[in-house]
């Protein structure tokens, strides 16, 4: 079993690239809640739909969100309403926040939610929230306090990040499953896909005891790293990184998981940080990370199974 | 000030003619909310909808519910989820029930919400709801009751209809400008449209205090058939008044209304029950009153004003 904790577009590559040569229980994808919201009365999960779409073959590339070939007809309505328009919902991506509200209204879980979904739309291997409860992120900023999608969308990440809180955190239980396979004596590997070091897997290590589990995990720890050249491949890390003093580079990426990942799978075109990065006692894994077509995330994939199968775990 | 009580189809037509012919402060549109229901987690009101977009020529003329030239891509994925789809929602008017599901969440009041959405449209002529309040027609059938759009849409009239009653009718208040017009002492008329008497205009007089609002109310009440030639125009009034022991007529129609209405206007294709009609003590005024075009529309209501405007009230 391959526990992959995962946000939005870059570690939905990575889960798609895991997915396609592992069996559905040989992975388990636990998914970042701390940007869901509730937005036109509507339960909303970016991340997990994400991930959902992506592994479904659904999702927008070349957005990073929501549906391929999506319309807009209802937005385009809403606006003459005097609706909210700021976020935008596509006419098929509708359906399954409409679906997911009524059926959380029913006393469903997030979990069970997200099963239905995934069946529905053929995604086999298993998506989980990392949390039935909720997490909110809040972004704290040179404006204030801003909710993670005012943040994140209306304001696109315009306002200075001057730190994170993760509201609900800590209070939250961990999904079950997720908690379980990370105690599981047979778990192969915990990737930490290349998303947001901060706004995605932040808030999932936020969860009491998940840091703890992981540290203590029977299997190696290996995260991908989101800076490549000192940029981010998508959205605003390198960004937040400069904002909270860090030069962003895949070093330093190393520095905030130091401590808690066995390896860090770094790009090509930083392998001159491997020393520095083998020096902090993560081992540097240098391969292409880069995933712009679905043969690289399948590659990326292999790589870093290759690593972890040949690898004892080095941490304490 | 004409006040016209409707339902959805023949009634928005004759309220459209009217406000072709009519100022907007000359105007009051009153509409049945027996029918609405919440569906998806939306506050749905078919009559309302059906009123304000035909005022706002966005009705779909074909159907008789929604907009022209809709899109149905939300339905479709919410097929693909496993979600209802009995109840037909557009992507256009998806946003209609969005936004009005979200405006009463946060505490306006269903007429406050039809104004602005109105306002939205363009749609300058007063259209309110019967009641602030929530009324709820249940069908008592063959089958046992059914909540309306279960039996109107869902099972198209099918189960035979043994009876109605309307929840909450009892406890209901009267839309305020609804019971000011009917007490305003330069009320013009009273104008009961080509609705379903049933399913459409009984719950309007369900609410208390109306029926004798209507009675005592200082200018003539016309009523107009929605039976014409022994046939409905649309809707399941002729097979609803068989069920209910009554043979669908113009005549029927007549007794059904006697005693609340001065006038009856009847099709020229129904003229030969006039002088039953008449011996009812409702006036039978004879005119086309089938609505295929605009010019229809319009000219119904020109037929109906002019006659009431000639015509002092014969109610005690």
């Amino acid at each position: 079993m391959i526990v992959a904790l995962a946000g939005g577009v870059g570690g939905a590559k990575l889960v798609d690239g895991l997915a396609r040569l592992l069996a559905p229980g040989e992975l388990l994808a636990v998914i970042n809640t701390g940007d869901d919201f509730e937005h036109l009365g509507l339960q909303v999960c970016p991340d997990l739909d994400t991930v959902m779409y992506t592994l479904a073959g659904l999702a927008n590339t070349e957005t990073g969100w929501g549906q391929a070939g999506e319309s807009w007809h209802f937005m385009q309505a809403l606006e003459g309403l005097g609706g909210e328009t700021w976020f935008r919902l596509g006419d098929r991506d509708l359906a399954t926040h409409v679906r997911r509200t009524q059926l959380l209204a029913d006393g469903r879980t997030l979990s069970q939610v997200t099963r239905l979904l995934c069946d529905a739309l053929g995604v086999r291997h298993r998506v989980v929230p990392m949390s039935d409860d909720s997490v909110r992120t809040v972004v704290d900023t040179s404006e204030g306090a801003l909710p993670f999608q005012h943040y994140f969308v209306q304001r696109r990440c315009e306002p200075v990040l001057k730190g994170l809180h993760f509201g609900g955190a800590a209070n939250a239980q961990p999904q079950s499953q997720w908690l379980g396979a990370l105690r599981d004596p047979g778990l192969r590997a915990i990737v930490i896909c290349p998303s947001n070091p901060y706004l995605s897997i932040e808030p999932m290590l936020a969860i009491p005891g998940i840091r703890e589990a992981i540290q203590h995990a029977p299997a190696p720890v290996v995260a991908v790293s989101p800076i490549v050249g000192g940029q981010a491949i998508k959205g605003p890390a390198a960004k937040i990184m400069r904002e909270l003093g860090y030069e962003p580079s895949a070093l330093e990426v190393a520095r905030h998981y130091a401590g808690l990942v066995d390896a860090l799978v770094i790009d090509t075109a930083d392998a001159g940080a491997a020393q520095a990065i083998a020096a902090l006692g993560v081992h540097p894994l240098v391969t292409g990370t880069v995933m712009s077509t679905d043969a690289h995330r399948e590659q990326l994939a292999r790589d870093l199974l290759a690593f972890v199968d040949g690898r004892p775990r080095s941490r304490p």
